[in-house]
């Protein structure tokens, strides 16, 4: 039991519910012998490109840096990205597969407010929640891109507020990313982190309020 | 010969003039079998924090910043971090060697402004510069830390414009950070990335207008 009055439990998507591992695997086939060293660097200017945009003001949707940071990767690597390879990599991030406990714990929160809140602009969240076998436990889809601020911003995080229509300590917040837990932990929600591959927090002046190895945890927290 | 106008040579620090591979050394020194790996988190980690830290608005010294992420980079790889070799490893910064040439470059441009302008705050840039041989060489050495912003941000390279009293177009900026170049674009100065490392500039919707393998092309601009 806790003592917290939440409200809402506000999910991130990449690497929270969904596992992007399956990127991975599609990268491997595509490219036998660099598949990690490309899904590897991908992910990492995939991050870098939202950040260095949101710091420069010159926004353009996740989809869009996705590509582009695929791109990157491919040349920098020295791979050929064909046209074909690009849509089936592209494609791969419509199909991941959600980590095994979510149904379930989602099942348990019914009584509550659930959203996903993502970098990831709709075009990529719907289809991919779509084919989830937990879009009817979800209340709201939530993106970035309706405000063009990518998170950590706190600008970002207060999309939650406003169409959740609750205050920040109502709300706890789920992202297996530290950066993210850093950023919303700095705008005032309830964090937990979800620690899957038992790495260290960032050292960005902020700690996660819960730290758990996968979202069950969570679930101490209905009041 | 070049047809800009160019009445200020301004250049990044660390990469730039100064090659940051003296503090893999002492990283290799210290942590015989993980110095490289350590090296490559703990700059991974700095440029992320400073671009994180700006994103949430929570500002802080670049040197607090690359001593938050060495320590982040030996929990998370597993090394034991003491006082001293913490000192010797933030020392290092302090002490970094220049491109060869650095030098006979700034000789060459005595008739124009020439600046630093870094990230890093004052007290890893007076000793750094102090210690060289060109010093007397720069008229300016100018820090985002007076307007606690970070690049990429234009309201930091803004400062450039206020010290040195000069208009975006009137700046050559120098930079072997792909991010740096970017965002100087971005800002409306003419650019020349330093491509060191024959390396594969970023996917963020702007080009350097130059792009040399050391500083020596960049005398072409003087008019």
């Amino acid at each position: 039991m806790s003592n917290l009055d939440i409200k809402a439990f506000v999910f991130d998507a990449y690497g929270t519910l969904f596992d992007v591992h399956s990127v991975i695997d599609k990268c491997n086939e595509l490219f036998p012998e660099k598949g990690e060293e490309i899904s590897q660097l991908w992910r990492q200017k995939q991050l870098e490109y939202s950040f260095l945009r949101q710091l420069m003001g010159t926004y353009k949707t996740f989809y869009s840096i996705t590509k582009d940071a695929l791109y990157y990767a491919c040349v920098q690597i020295g791979v050929d990205l064909s046209d074909e390879k690009e849509k089936k990599l592209l494609d791969s991030y419509l199909e991941l597969a959600h980590y095994e406990e979510v149904e379930g714990v989602l099942g348990e929160l019914k009584s509550y407010q659930t959203a996903i809140f993502s970098n990831g602009s709709l075009d990529m969240l719907i289809p991919l929640v779509e084919q989830s076998s937990f879009g009817h436990l979800l209340d709201e889809v939530l993106t970035v891109d309706e405000v063009k601020q990518y998170k950590p911003t706190p600008m970002s995080y207060q999309l939650v507020l406003q169409k959740l229509g609750v205050k920040r300590e109502e709300v706890l917040f789920m992202s297996s990313n530290p950066w993210d837990i850093a950023g919303a932990s700095n705008f005032g929600f309830n964090t937990a982190w979800i620690n899957r591959q038992d790495r260290v927090m960032d050292e960005l002046g902020v700690k996660p309020h819960f730290v758990y190895k996968d979202l069950n945890g969570i679930v101490e927290h209905k009041s």
